[in-house]
């Protein structure tokens, strides 16, 4: 089942950053007990599978088949998930195993110095009592809940292994809003040049940026399904007065894609009025030429007149022909140019 | 779960403008009896907890979490709740909490002296015999309800919290309407610009109200995602004889959606008429020159033959040289504007 | 629950028109009596209600409340029902109430004299063997069925209310078709017209017939939704025997609807043609302007070049110099037309 | 039910062809016997309805109300079933009668010398051992069944009357490839000449056969929905294992409604490439105008400038005056040709 | 049942290429045994289908109308079936026949030389014990899966028919991403292309490019909802361990699916820029041609007014006049184009 996959091309996948070695963080908690050790391969996970104490498992790179093939056979996990755990480019899915959940999701991160979205996968998988996360790279978006977790403050502590889900979850998704800040600034920055400087390279930002919004709504989309899925299922590795916690991950997955959807109206909306403006552009310039042709074609045409060689031409003789020439000449001249101001041209 | 929001630009947030003291207006009514009293904290509840009259709870104001926090564990409400009530960027959404049902929608009022659309969210919470209230800032909305209530007239004091909860909505989406009125004034009056008068910044403010009325849609839509569950739920909070009620509210919020639909349809076409107008435009601008340059460019060509300094040109000599040529030249103009009427150039 | 709603600018309602008295026709009728009175208001209806007869109450005009109320008082119909009848902006739609179902639907005519289609809301409320029609104006819609019925001849004295109530609505969307025809032919005069004379009122008006048909499918959409829900109700109001007739008129909804989808993407198409042959028409304009433009600007030039003042410029003093430039000329001009002509712009 | 229909204008329906009288064909078979005779009136029917064979009555002609409403009669007909009959302006769909069931869909035959596609409207009744077909006109689409029928070959003469209505149907669905073929040349026709000769006939036609696709895809889609509801029904009329061939049925529609969905597609894209034609032909004859009068009109000028009148004007008096300002001229006619070669304008 | 299906133009249908002699693989295993061979035609097939061990009998070639009834025949297929095999224009679908399931879908391959995706047919027959696959021409996808079974490593051999009809439609949406990559880089080049060389020929590529896009989608398409009845099918010829795996490949189409769907936009975004790019083209070259004109016609004007021949004009006399002349000229020439620089015209 080797996959080859598409990959997209504005957004940066994280996962060709780095291949450091496994990072594993175990932390062993109930509501009055805490420890946490760091460890490079699991080997017997029976400690933590039977007591009943709450485990998290935080695995920090999925490049090593031998790690995870480890954590697999500890905890039962299926082969094909084990295949999605190391395939990062997975669509967020979840996935019922009964004895535990299997849930796929992404996780972005803007990076500053680049101005680009790293996207990383993040797979969970939870059961009764413990919770595995696999992120792609070494990573510090969990490092509050882990201090949450030390500190024994809140509810986090007195629940089980379902609430540690939802907030490793939840941490996820409040990360989306910051990277929609950063779109809803650029989307801005660019409608204020789009108007006052109608540039093509503009233009091809906004459809880089486009390009972009339609992939992140290819990955966030996925997502609204799944968490459906999660509060329609029966499995009871969710306790009830959890699932209105994942349900508000849910109302917030659902907020983030209406922005989505709105950002994308208005680059259409942008590129409409880039077109507009181009058109407009257009006959600015017509009315420009048309106003100097209008003017100056009748008056060479005058010139033209009596620069004719016929020996007879009326006023040539005169001292008064050119200067009635001219004052001619000035007339239709003054005629055009109030004609246009009073049709608005100029 | 502190959340960051993407905040759109062109809708006013009520919430920005105003952090005054929390206002709490107690009502406590039955079919006889009729109190009213302002506190500025709930610090026993009991009373109106366990009492058969209808109390209704309005509290004005959500950024004292203090105040709240004291409500809320008066009346049991879960803390993801309390969350939803202070975070004013709320979806419109429905919570049936068995005990209690929690209502989130948005009061939209148009502010006449700024133009301007303000959103104010509304949280209901509302059980078995009290509704909650919470409006994001000092405002008069319910007042007709209040006055109503006090005056005992028709079905309100007879009925139950379910009643009451209604009727705060009902107020809500009616106003929903007079902002509707207004749109349709605005688009109206922008139509009239754009045929008469094609001009960008029409079209940038047609973009404009395009973006708004999305975002309208945005915070209208799922209104009646809710109503509909509201419909089928099957919460006993709210009477089978009172549901009838909460059907026609959906039916209201179908329809503005409905006139929204309109209004976007409406837009598009004006976009698509100026466009069209300024395509019409270049070819007006296009004719002008055409008809301009087909007339004296042969007419100057012609000077111009007779003004070549060669010595034998027939013509030349004679007294009648000129006139012909003139006559020619006439001649020439005549037929082409003659062929240009007749192509309905000009 | 006053309501203010948006009120479409093209298609005209009929409410506005006239606020004449209320006419109220009482028929009461089985398979072998017939009675037909009219009256201005209803006091007892126990008559009525009671009898084991079809009675058939058709009320033209709904802006008096104390009629409306006495009617409503009488056959127990809920206050929401008899604010929906006198609110003539509702949308269509159907409330099973168990002892009567309530419909509301759409009336159109076509008024020939100002060229536009009349919107009247009918408002149906049947029980087990009445039928209460409500019409917004005085109309003669239902004249036919009153004949039949007056005949006895056909099926209709034979069945009870279900049967009356969908001649009632057949009348109605029988109607629809004369409507659609309309349309039609307008669609297609318009059609005509845009390929002949591509004019800007055309393309308004081609706009304003689409609004109108954003309007017209606005109000028969929520029929077939309305028809749908009648064929899956369960109220045993409507026989078994004739649900098929319903069935019937909800293909009609559906083939309207379909013809209405065929009117918008034809007039989309003739706003593409439109503006396409705006852009055919520019590039003929500018062929000319070309045209003309190659032609004379060389020979111009030529006739500059013997204008110039030097003394010694070769062939100015023969006699052969000016027929020779003149031959030059001309065949330029030649070779200009033959270059044009092979080029296919002239 | 008097229904007056908005008739389409590209498609010709058949039934206004031929009013002839009406054909009727009776064949009565079982596995051993086949019987087949002509009539021109069902007058006793009792005969084919109580037989075990299977009895096939085809109609050719659907515009004598006594002839179809014998058959209604004896076979037990719903008087709206007749009246769908007689209306051909139906839209294809299933009616389950219980004792029957009533099917109605289109035919579609191209008719090579007008060019036209004629839509004939067939309904198909069908009962325990009967099936009674109705055609508008007189044809011979389903010869090669009856063929089939007489020589007995093949599965048709062991399977019952639900095999004969799934052969008909096949047999006019299968018709439909033949019509898209016409269609598929008709586009690929187009598609080369709008390339080679963007010339607005060509686009016209786009157009028109864009409609009859439209007028098409009306006509088969409510097939599909048909067909669907043929298989979830639960009509024992339909034997199990007859279903399957209906579905294949299903399958061939689904494949025609794809097929014209691509086509439409096609048919937009290329009206897109005709409108980015005409710019680009704009560009080009721009460019042409832009050029000529880029080089003339400096060199227009030189000559003016020696052409002027003025005594003492340097190199007038010269014999190599003209010669070098030729020279000038002819340099600056260079420059700007290699100028333009060098930006590819020509 | 003859079937004449419209044959799309841009893709190949491998079956045109050549119709050599029918190749039959006839594969027999079990966890511990493996038997290969090949035979040309089946005759006796009761040997395979009652052992216990899996067969799977591969096809290459359905044109051999005797070949594939011996086969039918053999397993009981039903005559549709068999039909279905051997038409290759088949959509992607599948048929539950209790003892057996039936599955089309559509192999792509890209050919280098040619640059054509060739399409190829595959029918899955799967029962309890056997599966039987047909290919439309010999070919060498599934020599891996060949491999593996030899080999004896893996899973494969452990398990039942089901899997090996998974790892068949397995190895063959494998192969759609391959598909999906080469076009994502035809896509990209384009891309560059059009924005560096807005040429009419790439504009036809991209739109022949997004006709083969949504061939493809058409053909990729119905996989998914294929996929999503086999989920819910309750056949009991998928085991409850295997539903997982084709789980895994319904994820993999909608990854295609999604991927294609990006690729539309993409296009579409690219047709859109090449229009922009054609307008942006037209009001570089109307610059130039208004700053040209707009230079020269007011310096022509000039020269024309000394070009007459009145005997008194001021200067004319004059040494000073033609230097005099000259630099008037010189300063209207830099102050156009001082007036054009500023406003950014060059």
């Amino acid at each position: 089942m080797s996959q080859r996959r598409f990959k997209p091309i504005t957004l940066r996948s994280a996962a060709v950053k780095e291949k450091g070695p496994v990072k594993i963080t175990v932390i062993d908690y109930d509501e009055n007990n805490f420890q946490q050790k760091e460890v490079t391969s699991i080997e017997e996970c029976s400690v933590y599978r039977d007591k009943p104490t709450v485990t998290w498992i935080n695995v920090e790179g999925v490049h090593r088949p031998d790690v995870l093939e480890k954590i697999a056979n500890c905890f039962g996990l299926h082969p094909l998930i084990l295949e999605d755990i190391s395939d990062v480019d997975q669509r967020p899915k979840i996935e019922d195993m009964d004895d535990y959940l299997f849930i796929v999701f992404k996780m972005l991160s803007y990076n500053f110095e680049y101005a680009e979205i790293e996207i990383e996968q993040i797979s969970l998988v939870f059961g009764k009592n413990f919770v595995i996360s696999f992120q792609e790279t070494v990573g510090d978006i969990f490092d509050p809940i882990r201090e949450r977790l030390k500190a024994g403050k809140g509810r986090i502590r007195k629940m089980g292994a379902d609430y540690l889900a939802y907030s490793l979850m939840d941490a996820t998704v409040d990360n989306y809003f910051k990277i929609l800040d950063e779109f809803g600034e650029k989307i801005e920055f660019l409608e204020d040049e789009i108007i006052s400087r109608p540039d093509p390279l503009v233009l091809k930002e906004i459809y880089h940026l486009k390009r972009e919004i339609i992939f992140l709504r290819r990955i966030i989309l996925p997502l609204r399904e799944m968490l459906r899925l999660l509060d329609r299922s029966e499995s009871g590795l969710i306790k009830e007065p959890i699932r209105i916690y994942f349900r508000d991950i849910h109302d917030h997955v659902i907020q983030v894609i209406d922005s989505i959807e709105v950002f994308r109206e208005m680059l259409t909306g942008m590129i409409e009025i880039y077109l507009s403006s181009l058109s407009k552009r257009m006959n600015e310039i017509m009315k420009v030429l048309t106003v100097i042709a209008t003017i100056f074609m009748p008056l060479t045409f005058v010139t033209g007149v009596f620069g004719m060689n016929f020996r007879y031409i009326p006023g040539l003789e005169r001292a008064w022909g050119f200067p009635i020439a001219i004052l001619i000449m000035f007339g239709i001249g003054v005629y055009m140019l109030r004609y246009f101001r009073k049709n608005k041209w100029i």
